[in-house]
């Protein structure tokens, strides 16, 4: 069984190339050419190199036909291939399962070590505060403060809640579990999977457009990631959860696609599951499915066929659903911010909201270019070799400074909620005090401005110096929290000014005096929208998101005005988003499908060999020697050899990757008799015509691609970049009038365009 | 500067083919190779042909080049730049603007002309029944059909409403307002505009997939399907106003693309316009602008970079903000039918929901099959010949059987209205009777089962037979309202169940005796989303459109069993929907992107010249005289011909368009002094060495694509299939070791693959 599977993978590549269709009945007559033993590793990429999407695709094709015209012979193998058409639901059901699962543990875990470092619950220690509240007696969430079974650190150890001691040890007890909780994630990272820092995000886009990082999705860093993200969000840190769970659930993903080898052993397959699993982690984070396909449809995937839109679609339902069940907001709403607000909005207010888009674009540029910029000195200078030290240098920072402000001191998610929601009568936040302390007479001096300008600048400065460190760490969250601040800033300067001069003309017409004419929340809203825009560039998953978050159509208009002007204002000042950003710093082979290619240059100006270099490293049909081919491999580290007829015609036949030669040479040493340094390597249907003293050839028609694409020297390079993007290419070869000119890499194709765009080319590091 | 436009358009495609990028800045330069008068068709393609996408792509970036570079020079240049780089968006808005309106005055004429066939507004026959009675007094919706100011026919020419004689004098009349609806509505399509029949979403898909059909988007199509659609709507037949929506915001999208030459002269450009265009049309047609983003993006649109799913979403959401503030349905609701529900569902539910898509899909089957066999009676038979007596017989028979049953008499999409809504206390439907007549007793014989399974069975054939008539006709409603009513008996059959017998085991958890568990209304919305999966094989759209209806995700997971549950059963029987099956009866070329061509076949089984035909029609790159060309373009009928260096070698060189052979020979003829019969065609750089006795010879290099696509012939079909469908190619030419041995175009591939499937190849008629 294991050898006919195995065989089969070897087959497959050569097998579609020289098959007739005639001998596809007749599988013995392929046998006859592989007499030796199969050699496992054909067909599969190196670390850090990219695949060849056409030819997974082929495989698999491959794959499917072996699997169709067996399920004919009896019903065990009709089973069979059921099981193997239905094996995607299954894989996005378990991925739904588990990726909410962890969602649904890691919200629990969040909230009760936050809690943590104010204090505990007596009455079980593992209840965070509300849990612990809500237990010892059904209090309302009004008297929340008073609950005796929760007691802040200070109260246990002291005895006394109130007082400058108290205050002061319990800022002391608050900043050292920070510590603790920060130094344990880093420490965890470093030790055990270095993948599982930052967000994951650039990284994964860059796999899902086919390229190889082995273990960047394994088990290790699936499990090293999930209990660090807690311990960094937990921490305090100006961080979130919802990149990092992208990254677990695409983990996930991976962790499933090893139960059915239609997924384990193609690369192609496997990368339309983890397009599916974005979508799960972003539909868990945010609890909006919709949001999260377009999110994994728009931001994260490269190659999205329409079947892998409806199955992400269901693992990200499965997913938000089983995260429900598990209720960790303990609220039964399947949204991270639930909110409803009661007031329409006014056309005057779009002036305001597209203020807060031109705020998120000017903020999305400082981040990106502040950031990348630091991220450049830590890889640059002597920083980056000290990334324990770092991020208890920063968590001791920001827990020292968060403190004071009870805007900062709380989770940031909660912090966001907060800003969101409207000053209804019911609301106990210190954002509506101001409100709800003297309902007739509004005196001005509660509103907190001050606090809240503080936190903002707070954020803004720490969330630069914050992503990117060596934790599970993303910027959907800080991102969110400073739009919200400033967005409720603007919106509570817009409501006093409504309520204290409803007779100006902006507000006549839909202000009544002492009515409730303007939502500080939705402003919240519109501002997180608009900063998180700025950011990630992303556009109408963006909207989705929030409106799956307000559920209704109503508040469109303003989010849509201010993620609009958000990417305006940004990309104004350029177009790459902070994943893009971070897939540049790290040289990644990432060719962005948005990027447009309008440069005149052409195939021949791109292609190697340029003018001065050394010809082309060719192999002939049939006339190298297993030595030649040897040296040839020992010589240069190119990925593959084009084989041409004779070096004097250059008539390209087919192209051969340099892995599978040296297995396959390798394999012939080993297995094969008579198979010497001097054997002739041929790669024709039949041998060549040989004297009889020479040594017996070694036949490899079957590792040669006889359908290498080829485009000719005059092709405008926009063109071929569109090729490589749309077919997924490793390579293109050039011609013209049939004759082998060159050859164009994927690594040719990014370095030209950064070339084009007056960058550095040398950036571009892998192939 | 009208010159100077044509002639830039004639360089586009031999510019980038043939200029190295040293020549690009020096304009001069090429200038020499066209001292004759540019021909302005070059580049253009014919009616019912298929265009190069790669082509369209290339010269939008040359002409995007031109204007980049001319902007650096004038502050003039640079704002037209700058209006270039907006139009996108400009056309957006007027699309939206556009569709919108017209949606808005479409809805209120249908509204009217509905009403009107039953009785007419006495204080102002322009108000529709609602209007009427809003106008004339402020009575409650209860006490609608007590406004005096609104008389039935009957009334107004008798004095009588009630009684036999008034029954008959207002069915008479009502047969007669829909003859003479559907008479003038087939007769206007008949004689001014015959491509505004049908849905048109199975053109606009072939169009969007790189179709020429020319006047199918045209000013008169608009104008024609706009009137004739109210008139057909109104005319009481089972169709919808839905897909001939989508198929008027194209037009909308076609005729604003006409304004801009970015848009008017690139068939690659202007559908990207169309695919935006078609989701503003379903944003309007359901009130759902991510649906409608959604559904362009799934069932519609072809190649669909990301620019237009953001643009896209503009669009729909300026068109359903513009028909709101037309606000036709008086409710200000963006939504066509508002529901919301006050119970939730229950797990055992979810039984009874999987049975509604069970039903959804076989309706589907027998519904696509049924309709297109009767499609294709009337395509072969003399029945096609009479579409106007077609049209009367239907609508007089769907007249005669709609009038007396409550349910169907009205609108449908009233019908499906009532049907999705939640039996309230204010709630004054029929639906509702049997419980808000007693509800301490419900007395089961007010239960309308009767009325609506013979209004389910009545829907079912009559939208069989409607589907595809010379009138425009869509067919989201008519499927909706099969589903909705099959649904609501499913519904009501339960909530009997549950009532009488809310002991059993089933419903003892979450069913209280006397309370109201089962919402009936979501089992008619569950049911109208299974019809519609069944019919179109939409899927994350169609969920998306449900979700926008309801505005909660509350009621997500029936509606996607539902829809799951009908696209399975539904595939089983044949993976194509109906628009697919009207393709293909027609026999458009369209290479679906959801197929999946798992074939073994090889280019070498498809291209042709095939073994026994004759060898390719090939041109010599310097020896072939005007004469023999002009022969081959009379013999032949090829779309293009391949230019290879010699008929001995055989090596290729270029590809070039029979069209623009044609008219670039018949320029030379009449502008060109010494271009005779026997002069020499090049396409080489240099002219040929001739004899002096020789006649000026042509240089033909400019309409020389140089860069055609290649395959080896060893090229596995699945490989060629995904390089047309994702390259967009017209052609490609098969080589072997840089040998020309034939060509494969779509149409060959398209009749490959229907021949692979066991059907008729010749289906497939045009290129």
């Amino acid at each position: 069984m294991t050898f006919t599977a195995q065989f089969d993978d070897v087959l497959t590549w050569s097998g579609v190339s020289a098959a007739t269709p005639t001998e596809e009945m007749n599988g013995a007559g392929n046998l006859m050419d592989f007499l030796d033993e199969p050699f496992p590793d054909v067909g599969t990429y190196e670390d850090f190199h990219t695949i060849d999407w056409l030819r997974e695709k082929s495989r698999d094709t491959d794959r499917h036909r072996k699997i169709t015209s067996k399920s004919k012979e009896s019903i065990w193998e009709l089973i069979k291939s059921l099981l193997d058409a239905w094996s995607g639901w299954v894989v996005m059901l378990l991925i739904g399962l588990l990726s909410g699962t962890l969602a649904g543990v890691i919200d629990l875990a969040v909230d009760w070590m936050t809690d943590l470092k104010e204090g505990v619950c007596l009455s079980a220690f593992w209840y965070s505060h509300e849990q612990c509240c809500w237990t010892s007696n059904e209090t309302t969430f009004d008297d929340r403060d008073k609950c005796p079974q929760w007691q802040k650190w200070a109260e246990l150890m002291t005895g006394h809640a109130e007082g400058a001691g108290a205050y002061v040890l319990n800022y002391f007890l608050y900043i050292l579990w920070a510590l603790l909780f920060s130094f344990l994630a880093v420490s965890l990272v470093r030790v055990f999977a270095p993948y599982a820092c930052g967000s994951g995000i650039p990284e994964i886009k860059t796999i899902l457009s086919g390229f190889i990082i082995r273990g960047y999705l394994g088990k290790w860093t699936l499990l090293i990631k999930t209990v660090t993200l807690v311990l960094a969000v937990s921490s305090g840190l100006s961080l979130g959860k919802e990149g990092p769970l992208v990254h677990v659930a695409c983990c996930c993903g991976n962790l499933f696609c090893s139960l059915f080898s239609k997924y384990s052993k193609n690369e192609g397959k496997r990368r339309e599951v983890l397009s599916a699993a974005a979508a799960a982690g972003v539909s868990v984070a945010f609890g909006a499915p919709i949001g999260g396909v377009l999110f994994s449809l728009e931001e994260v995937s490269y190659y999205f066929p329409l079947k892998t839109l409806w199955r992400s679609f269901f693992a990200a339902l499965v997913a938000a659903f089983t995260l429900r069940s598990i209720n960790p907001f303990g609220n039964s709403r399947l949204v991270l911010f639930y909110v409803e607000y009661h007031t329409p909005w006014y056309m005057a207010e779009l002036v305001p909201f597209i203020l807060l888009g031109v705020f998120g674009g000017l903020w999305g540029t400082l981040f990106i270019r502040a950031n990348i910029a630091w991220c450049r000195r830590r890889k640059t200078t002597q920083l980056g070799k000290y990334p324990v030290l770092e991020v208890i240098a920063v968590t001791g920072i920001t827990a020292v400074l968060a403190y004071p402000n009870p805007y900062t001191r709380r989770s940031t998610s909660e912090l966001i909620s907060e800003l969101f929601n409207d000053c209804g009568a019911l609301e106990s936040s210190q954002l509506c005090d101001y409100i709800n302390n003297s309902n007739m007479s509004r005196p001005v001096d509660d509103i907190p401005d001050r606090p809240l300008a503080l936190a903002l600048i707070f954020k803004i400065v720490i969330t630069i110096f914050t992503f990117g460190m060596k934790i599970p760490s993303g910027l959907f969250i800080p991102s969110m929290a400073v739009g919200a601040i400033a967005g409720r800033i603007v919106g509570i300067a817009v409501e006093q000014m409504a309520y204290h001069h409803h007779d100006w003309i902006i507000f006549k017409n839909w202000c009544r005096p002492g009515a409730d004419c303007v939502t500080p929340g939705l402003y919240a809203m519109v501002g997180a929208a608009a900063c998180l825009g700025g950011v990630t560039r992303m556009t109408v998953s963006l909207v989705v998101i929030m409106f799956e978050l307000t559920g209704g159509l109503e508040y469109i208009v303003p989010l849509m005005a201010a993620a609009v002007t958000s990417k305006w204002v940004a990309d104004a000042f350029g177009k790459e988003g902070i994943y893009e950003s971070h897939i540049q710093l790290n040289g990644y082979p990432y060719l962005d499908v948005r990027d447009e290619f309008t440069h005149r240059t052409l195939a021949t100006d791109v292609m190697r060999p340029r003018r001065n270099d050394p010809p082309l490293a060719v192999l002939t049909q049939d006339s190298t020697t297993v030595e030649d081919v040897e040296t040839l491999i020992k010589d240069t580290d190119y990925n593959g050899f084009p084989v041409v007829v004779s070096r004097e015609s250059e008539r390209l036949i087919g192209f051969v990757q340099r892995r599978d030669l040296t297995l396959a040479i390798k394999n012939a040493r080993q297995k094969q008799d008579g198979v010497v340094s001097s054997s002739v390597v041929y790669f024709t249907e039949d041998a060549p015509q040989l004297l009889a003293s020479n040594p017996q050839p070694l036949k490899l028609r079957r590792i040669l691609n006889l359908s290498p694409f080829t485009v000719t020297d005059h092709t405008p390079m926009e063109t071929v970049v569109d090729i490589f993007r749309k077919l997924g290419l490793r390579q293109c070869l050039v011609t013209r009038s049939g004759r082998l000119l060159g050859i164009i890499t994927k690594k040719d194709v990014l370095r030209h365009m950064a070339q084009m765009m007056n960058q550095d080319p040398e950036s571009i590091m892998f192939n």
